[in-house]
């Protein structure tokens, strides 16, 4: 079977999942604490980071980015990407966007300080660090919002790797209870109809020891 | 005429040059100072960053890495991101490797406070930072050394953006003469064999105002 090795925090581990589940590709899931730096998984990726996709005939796939461009290219059927040459320009720039600067602007600043931190005893979070985050949030959900009331989805008519990779890092952040979606009334809107999507469900279903996600996190109608 | 929005020393610039002179894809180059913050240039990508090619019947693609997959698919005769999916892996898994692990570890490190520092007027370099890029800089050279032993080019059997990529970083970083090439032979011979190549011209022409490179910067023996 098909494993995919991942943190179930992990946006990058989580759009892959929505990904794989979107286009119904069957798959185990692997938990790797890659702080332990296992030899076994420094030689499927040696950059020793999740997600890494095996498939059964053994080939790695390293990387979120990495793994949708080979998904979209192995299994066309249910087309991720867009499928003009300008619709694939618009997905990969706004992946580029989330993996980018809404991770490191974000999530790093907001799930980097209070579960990275914490796990890997690295101490409490930064107060700036949480600031900056929770400030450039409010603009980075402004930005989703017009783009979901401009749009059908955040790329365009259909929906793609680009709603997923945002509703990744939405997800993680959303497990930590750290979005006033009352705040973003569009983005909350575009957030409900992707978390209703059946490939969502894994992720909803997700615990971890020591975290309780909000009550609405698991919650269609929230 | 195609217009590539850049900066001469910007790695995901040179990239982007590469991959079009390489392709055989004629193209004008427009400095961009991003610090301006144009509002011209903020319509064509909203995250206010170089490269940004503007084909002629208008279509604007931001960054890098989404330029280089476009680039490959609109133009598909001389092919850079490989042919099977297992070598279409490979190819994106480096130029990840490049445009995350070493821009953030190597050339943000160097390039950042040695140059992108002094432009915006953010005072001197930090020692700190200098040391962690020098240190990296030996440990990447060795890996672009072992992948240079094993293979014909670093991804595989043929050129590829992977090689692009190194080469755009090593290349910015060999103009401030950051680059001990002695002490990595093999990565040196690869050097050489890419910046022997006609795609590798227009950047060892650049020149700046203030910034003299080295001598052996355009030499091909050097």
């Amino acid at each position: 079977m098909r494993t995919l090795h991942h943190l179930p925090l992990s946006p990058q581990c989580r759009l892959v999942r929505l990904a794989l589940s979107e286009k119904r590709l069957p798959f185990d899931l692997a938990i790797e604490r890659v702080w332990e730096q296992r030899e076994d998984f420094l030689n499927l990726n040696p950059a020793g980071e999740v997600p890494v996709l095996v498939e059964e005939n053994g080939l790695a796939i390293p990387g979120g980015r990495v793994i949708c461009e080979y998904l979209d290219e192995a299994y066309p059927d249910v087309p991720l990407m867009g499928r003009t040459l300008a619709e694939r320009v618009e997905v990969r720039r706004l992946l580029d966007w989330f993996e980018t600067r809404f991770a490191s602007e974000v999530t790093q600043n907001l799930l980097g300080e209070k579960v990275d931190k914490r796990l890997h005893g690295r101490g409490h979070p930064d107060g700036n660090a949480l600031r900056a985050g929770y400030g450039c949030l409010r603009f980075h959900l402004d930005y989703i919002s017009w783009l979901a009331e401009t749009r059908s989805w955040l790329a365009g008519n259909t929906i793609s790797i680009a709603d997923f990779a945002a509703a990744a890092h939405l997800s993680s952040l959303d497990f930590i209870g750290d979005i006033t979606w009352a705040k973003a009334p569009a983005a909350k809107e575009w957030y409900a109809r992707v978390k209703s999507r059946p490939c969502f469900r894994g992720l909803l279903s997700d615990r971890m020891s020591g975290i309780m996600p909000p009550a609405h996190y698991a919650n269609l109608d929230f």
